[in-house]
């Protein structure tokens, strides 16, 4: 089936129910109702329908939605059935956090390069990659495949790597800085602004507080 | 003006408009117009007149927005004209970059304490806050007055934490680990999943790629 027929509303639920899946998946469940699933997930039994019915009649009353075959399908449809090349830029905490967590790597992202401007962390090691200086990205970029690079750098810095990176043909930068890069339209950039999602927690308790 | 009459849609969109605002406060710029700021943040000025005109009569024709005036409305709505004591739960590498993050703390959240469960990293010190034991989170909830619990730890940790948090009377939680946590519905949980928006950008890149 094509991606671009699911609704943009139903792609964003999406990871949810991948990760779902996947706990049941590995807690060897072969089947679940829509009507277990809603109370495993806080949602109402009636979206759940709605939103897998995307992927054909696999839900029929009296079996349930077949969990291997769901997981496989929406891993299909997120791209998760790809193997993705990254490079990390910026081997500070929050890139080293990104860097040793192992599940992106189960899932198909594999970091192939780490980047970083300070001269003391140059040459360490994470994860048994070792740290290169900026001036090789280029050289990486060119002997590897790298579809995304991971920006875990000041936002001064972001602006330029980012258009650096962009004459070095990346596909996707997946941005921690907090700062909106300016790239051509066909790069995908996915923000994570952190500072952004403490303000609707504010926000949320500041009202919460009112009520 | 009462926070909630404006619309979920423009408040996720303030932290935004927040954040240029404030570089045009600290760059000295002191009103701009709705063409201006459309050209600046690549958002429709039409879009922008309406977001902004719930703060009241400030975009005047030949005037423009008061730039520094602005900045302080949206503050309160977003509830940062208010302190929030923080404590950090995980002294990982991500729970490192979080407290290592100057602009929360000017932003008005003050990290009070940070817990680790590791014996090796307790007696540390990080921004000047020593790492104290998991067991001593009751202890000082009760000294301090802490609004907003950050979870940087493991799923099943998290679940676990997230309870005691709540008998302990916490009224919001920043979880960062992935997994949905279990709270009564008085607590306030902004989560911020990092794998599911690299899915998200791993789904646009797919994408992009067939289009």
């Amino acid at each position: 089936m094509e991606a671009r027929d699911i609704s943009r509303a139903v792609i964003e639920r999406l990871p949810r129910y991948y990760r779902y899946l996947g706990e049941l998946k590995d807690a060897g469940t072969e089947r679940i109702s829509s009507k277990e699933l809603s109370a495993l997930m806080k949602v109402t039994a009636s979206q759940i329908r709605q939103d897998l019915n995307h992927f054909g009649g696999f839900g029929q009353q009296g079996y349930g939605y077949n969990v291997s075959y769901l997981y496989e399908e929406i891993a299909k449809i997120l791209g998760l059935d790809r193997k993705h090349n990254l490079i990390l830029i910026g081997a500070g905490h929050l890139g080293q956090a990104l860097a040793n967590y192992a599940n992106f790597e189960r899932r198909g992202f594999e970091i192939k390069g780490i980047f970083d401007i300070d001269k003391d962390i140059q040459g360490k090691k994470i994860r048994g990659i070792t740290v290169q200086p900026m001036e090789e990205i280029g050289n990486l970029m060119r002997d590897k495949n790298v579809d995304i690079a991971v920006l875990t750098i000041p936002k001064a810095e972001a602006l330029k790597v980012a258009k650096e990176l962009s004459s070095y043909g990346i596909k996707a930068i997946w941005n921690f800085a907090h700062v909106d890069l300016d790239v051509p339209d066909d790069i995908v950039v996915e923000n994570v602004h952190l500072s952004e999602s403490l303000m609707r927690l504010s926000y949320n308790l500041s009202n919460q507080v009112e009520v």
